[in-house]
């Protein structure tokens, strides 16, 4: 298992009338907190993109516990549970300063060539990276 | 069961580099969608607000299905199957102008007072403007 | 002079916590001004990109004179004074439903090639579009 | 004179179909730098809503003078050149990682109650905090 921590905070632009973060903000929190995943793995998602090979989102899932408010310093934790295969499964929590869950979600993201969106295995040197935290 | 339609153009902002519609835009066209489906119905969510009455958003699951591009007229279907009890629940389809289906979705939506965030049941009148699609 | 008008309602996901379009939103709605004045003279934004050429942004101006508020439908015109010459300037007036102006501002576009970014000038074909607005 | 420098990373959310960050994403960029000023000075721009007074923004000027691309590491300068009065004024300057300018810009903000958005002058223990920067 991977588990890796981001934080980030709520600007006003992403909070809504009703004073919290807009529940379709999220997305683009769990999409900083794969990035970084993979960042901390010593690859990035750019890197990945420069060698023809990109990840769209399959599936989102989201829970909303509780509202994030504005200026909070969020952490995002991004759990990798099992190896990459056709999909790469990232779970996500994301929680405030005082350490409560406010929020936890999920996605199914699948490789596919740049040059002609067809699915495609993930790359060994992508694979390898992952051993470490999986064993054989 | 109450279906109701309305259209939304792919702008640019919504891009991203992938030549798409980004991954996290597709819950702001579900808010239009149940926005529009509750319009049709002879009310509104800013109306319902105005009441003390707002409905943050519990759950969301989407289906990403086939991208969707710059300047297409994306058709959002947003389907109600039952009345609205303590959760109101929503369908979403999401279809480019040849009737193609490249997103699907939903969402699990409260009640609460405006003044506390104190969960509420949905007032009568709201209830009311659902009957004549659910019957007794 | 060309004026050219278009209408987008404001969703709860622009909004920001002091209940009204968030300051940063409205270049996304200038961006739909200028598109659909695009659209009316008989062509589009995409069309443009597809010949290989495309408009970066150069500069934008915004003055915000009043508030608008979530579920206004907005009235957008954009206003084109002059013939494109290697810069095409775009003027845009933001109304609600009363008429009353609420926010005004303006961009300036360059036309590239998409294939290297390098600046070139607008094509002919796209020149010939305006002739009837400002004659020869 | 005040500088204030913070750091933000272009998400893939962020850029457009020309791979490049959206024009319209800088003003949330300046509202970063410019709430990390005021952190800075030892306040924070939450800290003053929750006194009763808002900062709406009443201009902001953009000039992009090359694309900032996916991932970058950028860095918001926000520059306070004078003592706050009725209206408040920020410039910024937008770096990439190789420290090339590629975009500034500035915004005017006002004052104003959030009982009833009326414009106040802003208050003294908000302008101490600038004293050290500007003298008597």
């Amino acid at each position: 298992m991977l588990i890796s921590t981001t934080k980030r905070r709520v600007i006003y632009g992403e909070t809504d009338k009703m004073g919290f973060l807009y529940y379709g903000n999220y997305p683009a929190y769990y999409e900083v907190g794969r990035t970084e995943a993979l960042r901390e793995l010593g690859t990035s998602y750019k890197h990945l993109e420069d060698t023809g090979i990109q990840m769209p989102v399959r599936n989102l899932q989201v829970e909303y516990l509780a509202p994030a408010r504005y200026d909070e310093m969020l952490t995002i934790r991004t759990i990798i549970r099992e190896m990459p295969g056709v999909r790469m499964h990232f779970e996500y929590e994301v929680e405030n300063e005082a350490g409560f869950l406010l929020n936890r979600g999920s996605t199914d993201l699948v490789f596919t060539r740049v040059a002609d969106n067809r699915p495609v295995r993930p790359p060994q040197w992508f694979l390898k990276l992952f051993l470490p935290y999986f064993g054989e």
